[in-house]
């Protein structure tokens, strides 16, 4: 990573070239920041930079929605993704989409730019595959001058990203959430240690996709939150507790089979950057969950 | 039906055919139950029935054991089971197995019959596919003897359960189960209304089956229990509600996404003939359920 | 009991001499009603009752209301306290008030009296001592002819309870709730027997007041109702559990002292003719309770 | 507060001079302590103390054991108590006692110094004036020997809360615990802020004692633990959450008066060096509570 520190005094074709691709394609963006050089923190950076894009003339934005690529699309990833578009695009598992995925990926991509003569840009580490279909589907009726500026803001939201994984600097920019979970035994009136947890993502047209796997520790929660250090992708997701081999390692009575073996909570995801918490409070005969915080 | 008023003064041969199959092509214990006529309740009758089998000479029970066919056999399918092990075997879905499901049965019908002679019996009305073959993994290592024993186990429970079916009595057989619900919205204090709720057979080896769908009423309940007047089936089960729908209906501010859309409960059913009741309490934030009763 | 089939066809004085203090001091009110004979059941009796004051003259039912005592008044109960009217005040503990209670009844009273020229009147069998006084300072402020017309509705209430204790009818007249509860032990998946249980009457000015104690039978209920076959008095109430006992009979594994040992619930009462359930859903380290119905 | 590094420089005077009263009247523990400095933290000084009083000659411990103070004595009130052991008493309430629990103190004091010969000594900072009387209860049938050494235990455990208060060091002594609380509105899925909440000591005899009250913050917790810094006194409590007002500001639909207004939650410390935590999951018609950790 970079250090805001030197990227305060390099030379400014050095400041352009290291954040050239912030905002993709586009070096003009780092080049109008660079005058206002020093910042003290990457929020004033990054806020120096979204200014450069609000404040440019039509055309230019225009450019800049046009320097993005289509989402998922098998043409431009053999050739023109940037470095950064690929890794976000594989993040959100776009690279292994299903048959009917892809299908309605290009669905989206053709209807969105024959109506409007741009790309259809989302900030994929906020989004799982079917989050991004439903805000085109959202998006689709929109006119043309209120989705130039949706895609602005998508971008942005992509630069901000960008920006906080390039340079490091002692201010955090707020694009980060966190996804937790935590397992009380309330049969024994205690954390519950050992079980193993897993998170699936959900899809209305693919195959759920786990992940994150972990074991419960002695205060009853995983070590690291599930999802941690970067967007909580907007979605539908699957958490599933081993309690059965849980309580049945402890030696408490059940039923055979056991009434409760693997149980799953299904809940979905709004904001990315929100802190969510989703316990468990079990025994063997009953459960209780709810969105924490 | 037949009215055991009836049967109890017909003549001894119409008794006998009218009982031929409550056990499998063995008419004769119908034959030794008709001199003890007239019987009280069908109770009273069964137990005439399973007693003159307890009391029948070893090689009789094995004849008895053997007249019964393999378990979800495509040979015998198409020839000589009764219409009574037919119905049977559909009830638990043996007819609509999936390949590898097949496959399993078969393996499991041969290393059975080669090892003890006689074909694998279990009372198919009270379980499931998954739970048949997990039953028989159980009984395999067992030795002949245990096994004629528990064969003859499942025969009268077969017969208890084609009796159920045949004769009208004032007595109950207690061969009956029962699986309900109960949804309690408690974000407004009332029984939830018009929540639709889908009961799903879990298979390890073949595809989940929907048994039963229904909507609750204004008392949050089903107005017919879920599963009722015959056994719960021994298995794994997934129940979901749609919440999600409930709560957008009534205008209760959620998050978008909601964060509980269709909430899925996952649990087994161990004791075929109980009265297992899986409420659920929920408002859009967080729900609870526990074995009720 | 009278049976209403009797009060058809019985001569008018008798009718009359029957029903006379349905309303309080006011025969006139059935002797209306006895013209209207037969009544196909109780429920037409008390409209036709209902009615005949609905449509009296202002002058007579300003009469019935000043007909009525005072509340809790010592002078009252020594002297002109009808039957009826001692026994409901009785039932809502008026006649065992604390001294800070009689001095806010009879301040209330006199408030109430100089003010309208007429007695405080309420159905007191649908009220608690608090909840009297409450429904007082709700009234206080209004004027004259509101307070006469809820005069007359409280009036009404207070012979449709008469009226159900009076005549035996094969409908019943909607006075009755029920308060009931269920103990469910999510520790060992079953109901849990054998619980005592405690409902005591809450009051800001006076004591508490137990008023029912059972003991929870096989199905984790009580064999009748906390309350039932009457209204539920409107009303702070505490439910107390002795949950501690239960688990340390059965050895359960607990602290010393036990977490959990009278586990107390506090709600109030709003509806008196309505179904309250309020369950407990119990392990040695944690318990949930929700308005069930 | 004394700094370690000081005590471990200072003269071997000053250093008992400091100490003389962790062990109630008894510098020679201090003394002998001296001679092993430099400790490198305050648990090496305990340890240090604690051996020397652990091969101290029974007569030397005994006279420790008749140094300290009855319990609760109005006479040794007015003379003899060091500053320390006054202090202890007066946290526990034992200042303020009603007279039947002075009465119950002085039969249990009188009990057990007649049978044994020296004063009933129990670290009372770790109890309520309930749990010293049952832990007198249970300890009066024992033998001398065993009580002896029980006061050893429970003087150490002083002396650890007096070397804990009075010296500063790195290392901190395993002697606090910890109660807390926290609120989850699963009404609106969000932390419960702005709810009073108010922590009760029971008592048998005595009246309750209000020992905390809080207000929880935009997290649903309190800014402060209800308890900390000190060990959380063995016994009964009640917490009450002001939850109508919170609901009723809110402008959630509700019934009146409200289904649950102040709701008590009882439970018993047992820990006293624990962390306890006492969640609360509430809407306006049903709650849940659970021992969290």
């Amino acid at each position: 990573m970079l250090k805001l520190s030197d990227l305060n005094v390099c030379s400014k074709d050095d400041f352009v070239a290291a954040l050239a691709n912030v905002f993709e394609y586009s070096p003009w963006v780092a080049g109008q920041a660079a005058a206002l050089r020093p910042f003290a923190g990457a929020g004033q950076l990054l806020a120096a930079m979204t200014a450069a894009v609000e404040r440019a003339p039509d055309e230019l934005r225009l450019a800049l929605i046009r320097a993005h690529p289509d989402l998922a699309s098998k043409t431009q990833r053999a050739a023109s993704l940037t470095a950064e578009s690929g890794a976000e695009q594989n993040s959100a598992g776009l690279d292994r989409l299903s048959d009917a995925e892809y299908e309605a990926f290009e669905r989206a991509n053709s209807a969105y730019r024959s109506k409007f003569g741009f790309p259809y840009i989302v900030c994929v580490r906020r989004h799982t595959r079917d989050s991004v279909l439903r805000d085109f589907e959202r998006r689709l009726p929109n006119d043309a001058k209120t989705e130039a500026q949706a895609s602005i803001v998508e971008i942005c939201r992509i630069a901000a990203l960008r920006l906080d994984q390039l340079v490091a600097s002692d201010d955090k920019l707020p694009v980060h959430g966190r996804l937790s979970t935590h397992v009380l035994d309330t049969h024994s009136g205690r954390p519950a240690a050992g079980i193993s947890v897993e998170l699936t993502e959900l899809s209305d047209l693919g195959e759920p996709r786990v992940v994150a796997r972990a074991t419960t520790n002695q205060d009853g929660r995983t070590d690291q939150p599930l999802i941690g250090g970067r967007p909580v992708p907007i979605g539908r997701y699957e958490l599933t507790f081993n309690v059965g081999a849980y309580f049945a390692d402890r030696g408490v009575p059940m039923s055979d089979p056991p009434f409760l073996d693997r149980i799953p909570l299904r809940f979905s995801v709004s904001d990315p950057e929100g802190h969510l918490h989703v316990p468990l409070l079990v025994t063997p005969w009953g459960y209780a969950t709810y969105r924490g915080s």
